[in-house]
């Protein structure tokens, strides 16, 4: 099991109103305000605007001089900007999978597949297999050895959260499991087939991105 | 003349910081002090905490449970993770500006293009033609139209320039203006040649790891 060090306080209050922003609880244009989140969550003034610096590096809030936090918005434009630097840096990560694996690197990330396999099998919510394709990305940045890259992605993972769960909540039917993508692309990068595999990212990602616009113009 | 904002007092520390990381003064794993930066410059410790946050998205520090901040590695192996996202990130742009621009978005590029060949005919410092080619970066944002590609581009500047610092110090001599390629680059842009203008960045960035690659291993 990969340690994993304790989570500073201004992490822990960034993940708690990241969980909000992505949730739809705290919405686009709303101004997070310093001095009421550090009377509700009882924790100082400085660690609310560090983590709303941390909100920032992960494109929930924008921080404008005299105005504060405001969250980001989820545009039609934003969107497509958003899935089209995602899509470029998971095709590197997946390129780098594809050409670099060697011995048992796999392992980890086929355990991780059945998990997510076992999991559609027992009817688990989409919500889950997106939370393990996550893991799956998060395994992949090991075998790629990159942290430009393995942080760059992981600041954007909350906004493609924020997208996801707007698609899951409006129900308009065309967002589906990943799972018949990921069998493939596992496939393609077992045989390192590099081409195919950065083909199916391509694919994968412009379906979800058509799924999220199809969302937001219902 | 585009409207700027001042920036605030976290933000003038972390600039303030990031110059002496990018020159050297500060070294790689060279812890930085809160309260040793908070006298210095007589500002509190909040402020230098948040400054500190803003020097890890920008990927100066990390910032490590209970050992404080710690100024990133220069690595071979940093290094092409780097120029590979960086590269692909520019890639991503100049598509974008090939394509999207209309009536007159390019004559701002092309005045600082002029500005930069007049800089380079004065014989003015290799430094200063660099942060032109940035400038012309900046511009180009305006023209794309996505906030996620220019803040990521943005927040690699300061590596990307520490990469340069070290190259010029070295005198190793086969790091060269960027003339050629800006003129060749705008041009393919002029004329839509979205391919090349593509490969052109890649052989730009190509060379310019080159160059910060023997830099490293003399």
């Amino acid at each position: 099991m990969p340690f994993k060090p304790v989570e500073s306080l201004s992490e822990q209050i960034a993940t708690h109103l990241a969980n909000k922003i992505i949730r739809g609880e705290i919405k686009a244009k709303e101004r997070i305000q310093e001095l009421r989140i550090s009377g509700e969550l009882e924790v100082s003034r400085g660690s609310v605007r560090e983590a709303l610096l941390i909100l920032e590096r992960r494109h929930l809030v924008d921080i404008l001089p005299r105005r504060g936090a405001v969250v980001t918005e989820v545009t039609e434009t934003n969107v497509k900007g958003l899935y089209d630097v995602y899509g470029q840096l998971l095709e590197l990560m997946v390129r780098g999978v594809t050409r670099n694996w060697s011995g048992s690197d796999l392992d980890a990330l086929i355990k991780k597949f059945e998990v997510m396999r076992a999991a559609k099998d027992r009817g688990d919510q989409l919500e889950r297999i997106f939370e393990l394709g996550f893991e799956i990305m998060e395994q992949a940045f090991m075998i790629v050895g990159n942290p430009f890259l393995a942080e760059t992605l992981l600041n954007f993972k909350p906004m493609i959260q924020r997208t996801y769960f707007m698609a899951l909540q409006s129900q308009q039917g065309d967002f589906h499991d990943n799972l018949e993508f990921f069998a493939s692309l596992m496939d393609a990068v077992v045989k390192r087939e590099e081409e195919k595999a950065a083909e199916l990212v391509k694919g994968y990602v412009k379906d979800q991105l058509h799924s999220v616009l199809n969302t937001l113009s219902s």
